[in-house]
């Protein structure tokens, strides 16, 4: 079974701090042209997402220079309903046991409840930087949360900033809200793009074959 | 092992009939604003994508209504490249034991070796509309070509059609040159798009465990 974690993408798409980030443009129409075509014009953070180091870092990767292998794997959805405002160190040293080397985190939480297209919520749930130290200190390879953005406007970006430099790499924008807690395998796939400092993804989890 | 196999997205990407087809803005710039962040325009049908059959038939599905396993599973690469101009039904019978009903076709030709920025070549090598009725007959469930059409302008499309009648998917603008023909693992995610008619996408091939 194949569980979309992506977020919707359409001119009413919820933007960050309820920017508008999103056109559809028509420039083939059926009845007109005998075929359908579009152009998009997106911000590279709309919806599901992955930041690259270069967004926050003067000299970090760009979205091109990450390896595919970091968004790809074994992975733990982790249910974080009863953090109410903010992911912190203590919240996640419960599941220490299921955060390992090398694997992908998923952070659940109410958040998930938000409709793809309301408008932003300020009081998003987010990882605080004690949280990104841990997974930071932890090495695994990426963290998911599923709002379209980890942190709030904290001076200095403490969360992407103990992340990136511990190269774990950062999802935003999933939508978690009909995942079960557990294990997966996890693909995300942003788009291609040379140069940028993030890229629009589409994400999926997959059931793992009990062993 | 991972093979990337979707073609780089860039102002310097080849665009459909050389048609332009991407820009990207600055929207915050890192020495101004301490901070790094882009939108990203693009067609529809930019490098590696999926066209939905709502492109080309008036009732047909855009790409949110198209299932996710659509794209991912068992997937035989065939060399082509001895098709010189064109992949007819003889082409693919020669492979006839490899094409397997639930499978996924990806056709490698000499189209990879044109560079992703080189001018448009109106003369790729291209699937023949019988070649899409057999492989529509042998209920495979996508195919991918390693170019920006799997057809040319012909009149009607008969290539499209015979796929997208039978529910074959189309994916076009993959990049094979660096994959050696057999069997893989292919995961291909487009954006989350609603209601277009095709979507810019990522594509992979995994290598599969030797059973």
């Amino acid at each position: 079974m194949i569980f979309d974690i992506s977020w919707p993408i359409s001119k009413a798409t919820t933007g960050y701090k309820d920017r508008s980030i999103v056109s559809i443009e028509e420039i083939k129409n059926f009845n007109r042209d005998g075929v359908r075509e579009t152009a998009v014009h997106l911000s590279s953070h709309t919806g599901t997402h992955v930041d690259a180091p270069s967004h926050f870092l003067r000299d970090g990767k760009t979205i091109d220079e990450m390896h595919l292998d970091r968004f790809i794997g074994d992975c733990i959805v982790l249910d974080m309903t009863t953090c109410a405002e903010r992911i912190t160190r203590d919240c996640l040293i419960a599941h220490d046991n299921d955060i390992v080397e090398g694997g992908i985190v998923l952070l659940r939480t109410s958040n998930s409840d938000i409709s793809p297209t309301d408008k932003f919520s300020p009081h998003f749930v987010y990882l605080e930087a004690s949280g990104a130290m841990y997974l930071a200190e932890k090495k695994i390879k990426a963290v998911g949360i599923d709002y379209l953005g980890i942190e709030h406007s904290q001076p200095g970006h403490p969360t992407h900033e103990n992340l990136m430099h511990a190269d774990v790499a950062i999802i935003e924008g999933l939508r978690l809200g009909n995942v079960p807690a557990g294990k997966y395998i996890f693909v995300c796939l942003p788009l291609n793009v040379i140069g940028t400092e993030a890229a629009p993804a589409r994400a999926i989890l997959m059931e793992k074959r009990s062993s």
